[in-house]
């Protein structure tokens, strides 16, 4: 199964906010996964990642992610690049890189401050990853 | 009134990780706190600074929390600085410097990436809320 392409199809559901979706993965199967939600939350940490990473953790009931990995198709800003190392997430595959704010290597590596062993795959299916961003921006504008 | 030290109340409640308070302040009055509670709710965003933010935007409606003050203990790591930045928070006064993760200024500072005009005070009342962390750490040893 493509894990990527199940971030994506979870990306072309959100509407009316940065169209962003994440999936984590353990043992070849998805067990958390979440849409960007900021604006439908009305909260800042309510990115696709976070969620992801909380519905994880309840699954899992404990906040360490031993063994799970993380798609998600837009490179994760700091906020969730702390967290996500933070939980103990083996790889993150991500898809569009972010060089404003992106926080696993494009702005700023934050694995370095950490001296994390986290292992970061970007520009998978960045093509379909980039156009979700560019049709969501027009939208937004 | 002094925020700072209603923080530092809240971070000795703590039991068995480590002990930070957070107060969000706004028009002078305290609209949401809490402690740090990574281990009890088995959630590695659940931060004193991440829940305290949470319960801010609960409260007002909104993410965005603007002229709110935020107070804590410790220097935001770089998931809460991140957060702290998006949510529109005005002013930051921590209490004890993290030289390790601190993401406001004493490991990174946060800010630059974001271009934010966040204002931060570090070292409010620093060596109360040191002797909280120093406790905290021998008992968890």
């Amino acid at each position: 199964m493509n894990f990527m392409e199940s971030a994506i199809d979870i990306a072309k559901t959100v509407q009316g906010e940065i169209a962003v979706g994440a999936v984590v993965v353990k043992n070849g199967e998805i067990i958390a996964s979440s849409a960007n939600k900021k604006e439908q939350d009305k909260d800042v940490t309510s990115h696709a990642e976070i969620l992801a990473l909380r519905m994880a953790a309840k699954k899992l009931d404990s906040w360490r992610l031993d063994d799970c990995d993380l798609y998600v198709t837009l490179e994760p800003c700091p906020m969730c690049a702390w967290a996500i190392i933070n939980s103990r997430i083996k790889n993150v595959y991500f898809g569009s890189f972010d060089t404003n704010y992106g926080a696993l290597g494009s702005k700023i590596d934050l694995r370095q401050i950490a001296n994390s062993k986290l292992k970061v795959y970007g520009g998978i299916m960045e093509k379909e990853c980039d156009k979700i961003l560019e049709e969501c921006f027009k939208e937004l504008r």
